[in-house]
């Protein structure tokens, strides 16, 4: 019922098939190794959100939202406030973001679980939901966003779109309107009221709200849905007509990303998890310095500077030569790479205000150079450790730790969620959330996935 | 600290100057037309509020938001509802723009009111704040989106952006700002939070999520400014970044129109405000044919068609030949040009679902035709009407009723007001509300306006 603009002749009913499909498709329709990377996803976005739960962007978020949250359904994960559904999807959206430290799907850079599991499990704490149909709507969630993230990527990221806000939203609308049962329209309206929400601009990298655009999303997503469900009509063809998201916010659209293969070719199995705490991109760079720090043992103190020649993105999204804060020093190649040396480090203590402060580290930031490579694959570096005594050593990361041809076993994941989760909400409760997260997907109510994580903080508070 | 992309050479300080002056202004620095101008817009979006608070739009809203509701600090204008400050401004930014009858900024279409008055109201009601201060605040911010806005159309608004919600949400972060008292740096991370929030597409005219985007504007500029307050940082110059708002939602910057003239020229005094409940390009047709109509008396019934010669805008926007709603009625010349003569009604009562479907305004719908005359000025139409008997009639109208060269009197705002309030409170609470609204710059307390709103309906529902 919506436009008078007619979409271009040939152009697919993009909205409607994909409402379809996320109506339709059920958990056993799903392989089971793509279910199991749809846990895997989960794990390691709660190891997430807890890990970045105590960070002064959760601490302001929380003291200017809390008056105005409704009845305290659901928790924030690894803090002891809970707050409305919709508000705690923006909570953990943020937590589970503001660290840099969460899940990549590769192809388009978006972070899938911020949006979709925030969404979902806020809402799994007013209803009961079983693990299995989480996981099922969570994979549906993700399979959606990086779906219309394809449809538009690059041009839509390179015109300054933070893809994970942008496209989140349409991910977290068809996770919780999966799960609150809507009907196919319903499901259209969702998607039109998700996608004319869809923003969230790259000029907010380095500051608290990067973090915000995927915390928003969760929000405005599961907001969608449940408004959807209620009546509010909406476009039924946002995606695809002329003054809709991909054509008012990209140049490239390629529906075909988006309708072919719905059920066969996942996109949700190609999701990957980050081992270090900042842009997917500086990995390589960690990757190297922290081998490099290995073979070199004792002589990693005589190296006078390091040049990398790295793929052009590196220098494009984290080419900050001068990091202040923490936050900044996530978009520092330069700075990432000193630290990796100097102290073996990638994990969120590398990116503390204090860290990106300390002179040695800026020391030997201010004497590595980097070159954008156009032939050079995103997931590799070849680093040139120049040595006092004039030597040259070199290290050539083929893949990163954690890209697609290299990625975290289950045990690198626990011990991600270990490390981060242990420094908020101490070792004990780690190991009684690990062990029921990693349990979730055959859980009766997954909601008690978030319970342990309450009783965790509550049970440390009164320790405390 | 926020981005690395340098602007281009000689491009200002846009968001710093909008901020600094935002924070400076003085309510006796502005001037007394243009205060009382401020007035008018806020009586006028009263009337407008109320008079869709009765709408299904709304009923879908309430029904799906108000679980979710904190405390119930703030009213929805026209209805016992109240709701936490955030919700509130959501819900009267619905209210006041889902009959299409609000106020317009006819440089940018942009419907200024909602998105300003909606977010300040609801905070007014969560704290003390004097009738003056906030008849300042609300211009302030209907300034920086009319500058804004300017500053972008029309590319921004040919790509398929609803300014409105776009430009709106600066507007209601300025104006949340102002009477919140953020410091300047607080004012340029609000408006980081409001531009990377800005949404809202055309392709949702026609449907109730249109009316959701100068609500969702409203709801997230006053977020912007509480959660600036609380601290959490953004970037300090959204609007002029590379990858900011300005150059990723527009192929068009023109800086001058947001920073020159500051205080000196009024882009708040330049609101017009509708006297009919549709979109502003059809008045012209409607002010024709309702003065047809009482022309030709009753051989007003001897019609036989009628041709438009009219601004190109007019078959762009409102083009819908078949509407079959309502709210579809609103974006159909044909229909309004028919109803305006058959019944000489342009109120909401020409837009209701029964009305668009009556067989004799459907008949002479089919008969009515026009012509896009690029040489055409937006506020003017032509009008032939061909008779049964082979005659035609002409109707010139140089500008419409409501346009700036025409503008509503103080007469007509209020008979605007108590016509569509009545239908939604009665009389009798349609003139106390009108009545303190029109006193609304020199009350202690604004909140006197909605607790006035508030009382009246509960009298209603007592009496009922």
């Amino acid at each position: 019922m919506s436009g008078h603009q007619p979409t271009p002749p040939g152009t697919p009913n993009v909205t409607e098939i994909l409402a379809d499909w996320v109506i339709d498709i059920q958990g056993a329709d799903i392989p089971n190794e793509i279910r199991y990377e749809g846990l895997r996803t989960f794990v390691n976005w709660v190891g997430c959100a807890v890990g970045g739960a105590s960070h002064e962007t959760v601490d302001a978020a929380l003291k200017a939202l809390m008056p105005f949250s409704g009845k305290a359904t659901s928790s924030v994960l690894g803090r002891a406030e809970k707050m409305d559904a919709l508000h705690a999807a923006l909570l953990n959206g943020i937590t589970s973001h503001v660290l840099d430290y969460d899940d990549t799907h590769l192809k388009t850079i978006i972070h899938p679980a911020g949006p979709v599991a925030s969404a979902i499990l806020a809402l799994a704490e007013t209803r009961k939901i079983s693990g299995y149909d989480f996981i099922t709507a969570l994979i549906v969630g993700v399979e959606v966003e990086c779906r219309i993230g394809n449809s538009v990527y690059p041009d839509h990221y390179d015109r300054g779109w933070h893809i994970t806000g942008t496209a989140g939203v349409f991910g977290a609308a068809a996770a919780a309107g999966k799960l609150l049962g809507l009907n196919k329209q319903q499901m259209r309206w969702a998607f039109g009221l998700a996608g004319t929400q869809s923003s969230g601009f790259r000029e907010q990298f380095g500051t608290m709200t990067k973090s915000f655009h995927p915390g928003r999303a969760a929000q405005n997503g599961l907001c969608s849905a449940l408004m959807a469900q209620a009546g509010f009509d909406s476009s039924e063809r946002v995606i695809e007509a002329p003054r809709g998201f991909a054509c008012v916010m990209s140049d490239k659209q390629d529906w075909s990303e988006i309708i072919d293969g719905l059920g066969d070719h996942w996109e949700a199995g190609l999701n990957s998890y980050k081992p270090f705490a900042c842009g997917i991109v500086i990995h390589p760079a960690i990757d190297g310095c922290i081998q490099l720090r290995d073979e070199l043992g004792d002589r990693v103190s005589e190296v006078e500077s390091l040049h990398l020649d790295a793929h052009p993105l590196v220098l494009e999204l984290t080419g900050k030569r001068d990091p202040k804060t923490g936050l900044e020093g996530k978009f520092s190649v330069f700075h990432s790479a000193a630290c990796a040396l100097l102290r073996g480090d990638g994990a969120p203590t590398a990116f503390t205000d204090e860290v990106v402060r300390a002179p040695e580290i800026v020391a030997l930031r201010d004497a590595v150079t980097a070159t954008a490579n156009p032939d050079r694959h995103s997931a590799s570096v070849r680093i040139e450790a120049k040595m006092r005594d004039g030597t040259t050593v070199t290290k050539e990361v083929e893949r990163a730790l954690g890209s697609r041809d290299k990625p975290l076993s289950d045990e690198q994941v626990t011990e991600k969620f270990r490390v981060q989760s242990a420094l908020v909400i101490g070792e004990a409760a780690t190991d009684r959330l690990l062990d029921i997260a990693w349990k979730s997907a055959d859980l009766d109510d997954v909601a008690e996935v978030a319970r342990v994580s309450s009783e965790a903080v509550r049970k440390k508070g009164a320790a405390a």
